[in-house]
């Protein structure tokens, strides 16, 4: 078995629930005959991060290492690892683990992250009950099927968000066929919305972004918005009722009003959840039925989504629009994004 | 233009509010060109006709002949009527007229119940005011489109039923394509449901029926369901978690628990509903949003896939199971189906 370069990994650590991290470090995994070993350079700040700390989605486990937004390079691999060499450039998004074979449900599909022996980056173990522990840290090790090679043309920090925030959004756009000519609205114009309107943009839809920010409209425009709908504005929305093929909501808000989102969708159009609301889903049925919509959720995507993501961005110049913070700052930044202030992605600087 | 045959239409009407019919006529309107009189042999009694007499679903039109499962003989057709003849028999289901024109957004989906010209066949009114007025009745005129020759081998009073409930189930079966080998579930097996299975059955899917009437379940095996599951049996509920594709609602009941349903989802699977649920839409978003379950509902269906659910009913053997009530005892009838009692649907015969 091939030795892992560092033999303790130093990172930033939740000691207990709360958004507060501290250095600490911890003994990693044996590096496996299919793992490999990144030096982390850059790691984004994702809102799971946030609930997670906050264990607001359930227990966590501390301490805890969040973060899965990494971007680094490779400086071991195991003795069967082929698809990566030491010194590439690499990405890892929410999932360490996976079995994809064929025979899985849902790695054959594409939904790796819903694989039994699915492991996620971080809050999760190992079957041999050892943590998994994120971004937030000097290095990882993982299996090398979950790293993504970062496509030459985009700069390594801006690839981090295309890694949990950039895949979330366009692999339901891929599913659900998004396509020139559709009409796409955009709920919340923020780490996933403004990466949304830029990844439906340029599948050819035309892309209305809604915000209750109407600062944000400029913005929106410029990366491929063809209309900006400020959510406070009862005439801007009338007019856009009963037209739209497809709605992503990025808003985990308490006050989404979703029989008001089900009157902007034209007939059998889809609703699709982007991020776990608050509480209970509650409509009144009578319009969702009579217009035939759809409403369905997506939760990240598998490796090949992850290499699509990343490819069709460096391709169409898809980039986050993000805030630099050092590594050193990351209890700063976390209470920046906590404030609803980060515009639109945090990406911490290792 | 053409006179119609029957100068006062007689037929069974509400007067107010509530589960009371009496005879009363009206003088039906003109037969335009397009239009055909229909000498009404037999009508099935729909939930809808229930909640429209006891304006659960807001105002309704009074007096009030309901009634939206038509079937009977042409005998008046407009001069430029050119689809049917005096003497064909045929059937009408829950609507009267729609534009189906190319340019219409709904029409040319095939979508015609949401053409913004669509007049439905009671508690309606056409543009000129008039209202249309149903199928408890000895005739109704109607335009020759929205009438749907019965296929020879369908006995006729075996074909009322198909032509709301029938569509009503078959019609999202064909648009979400459930094919051969998808495991489809069917909530609720009353009038919807018995046919559900039925159609579903036919489509070379494996059929699960749920109910909480234990005594229901030979029959549903006998329509071809596969498996029966009692839904107070939490052994039989347990096993059948993670394994649907489809999963047709034919239940309106406010015990609905959405949550447990999305448990009975494959990845991806869709959930259809098919009656409008009392009250809200209630569910937590988390397993929904895990496994990609979709939500969405269907009405009816348009001129062509009505066509499709009566040729389908035809080749395959797909006949409801039916109670049969002289007209003149058409209180007696509603009654029956407003305890819940009909075993599936009823038809009245005139």
């Amino acid at each position: 078995m091939v030795e892992g370069k560092i033999g303790k990994i130093h990172g930033w650590a939740a000691m207990g629930p709360g958004l507060k991290v501290e250095p600490w470090s911890y003994t990693p995994r044996p590096l496996g005959d299919h793992d490999i070993e990144i030096k982390i350079e850059y790691s984004g700040i994702c809102g799971s991060d946030l609930h997670t700390l906050k264990e607001e989605w359930g227990p966590t486990i501390f301490p805890a290492i969040v973060g899965h937004e990494i971007v680094g390079k490779v400086i071991s691999k195991g003795k069967a690892v082929t698809e990566h060499n030491e010194g590439d450039l690499v990405g890892v998004g929410a999932q360490v683990y996976g079995c994809l074979q064929g025979s899985c449900n849902a790695c054959s599909h594409n939904l790796d992250p819903h694989c039994p022996k699915a492991v996620f980056t971080y809050n999760a173990k190992y079957p041999d009950g050892q943590p998994a522990q994120g971004g937030y840290a000097e290095a990882v090790r993982l299996d090398a099927s979950f790293a993504i090679k970062i496509p030459d043309n985009i700069d390594p920090i801006h690839a981090p968000p295309l890694m949990c925030a950039g895949v979330t959004v366009f692999a339901p756009m891929l599913r659900k066929g998004v396509k020139k000519g559709d009409r796409v609205g955009i709920v919340g114009i923020g780490g996933l919305g403004h990466l949304a309107i830029q990844y439906a943009h340029a599948l050819g839809a035309e892309v209305v972004a809604f915000s209750h920010s109407p600062n944000k409209q400029k913005q929106c425009l410029e990366l491929g918005a063809t209309a900006f709908i400020d959510t406070s504005n009862k005439d801007e929305l009338d007019a856009v009722r009963g037209t739209l093929n497809y709605l992503f909501i990025t808003s985990n808000s308490k006050s989404n009003q979703y029989n008001e989102f089900i009157s902007w969708m034209a007939f059998e159009g889809t609703i699709v959840l982007l991020a776990i609301p608050e509480g209970k889903m509650v409509f009144s049925p009578f319009d969702f039925i009579r217009t035939e919509v759809s409403i369905t959720g997506s939760m990240i995507g598998g490796v090949n989504v992850l290499k699509k993501t990343l490819e069709f961005a460096a391709k169409n110049n898809i980039r986050p629009i993000i805030e630099k913070y050092p590594i050193d700052k990351v209890n700063e930044a976390l209470q920046h994004m906590d404030a609803g202030k980060a515009r639109y992605r945090i990406v911490l600087t290792h």
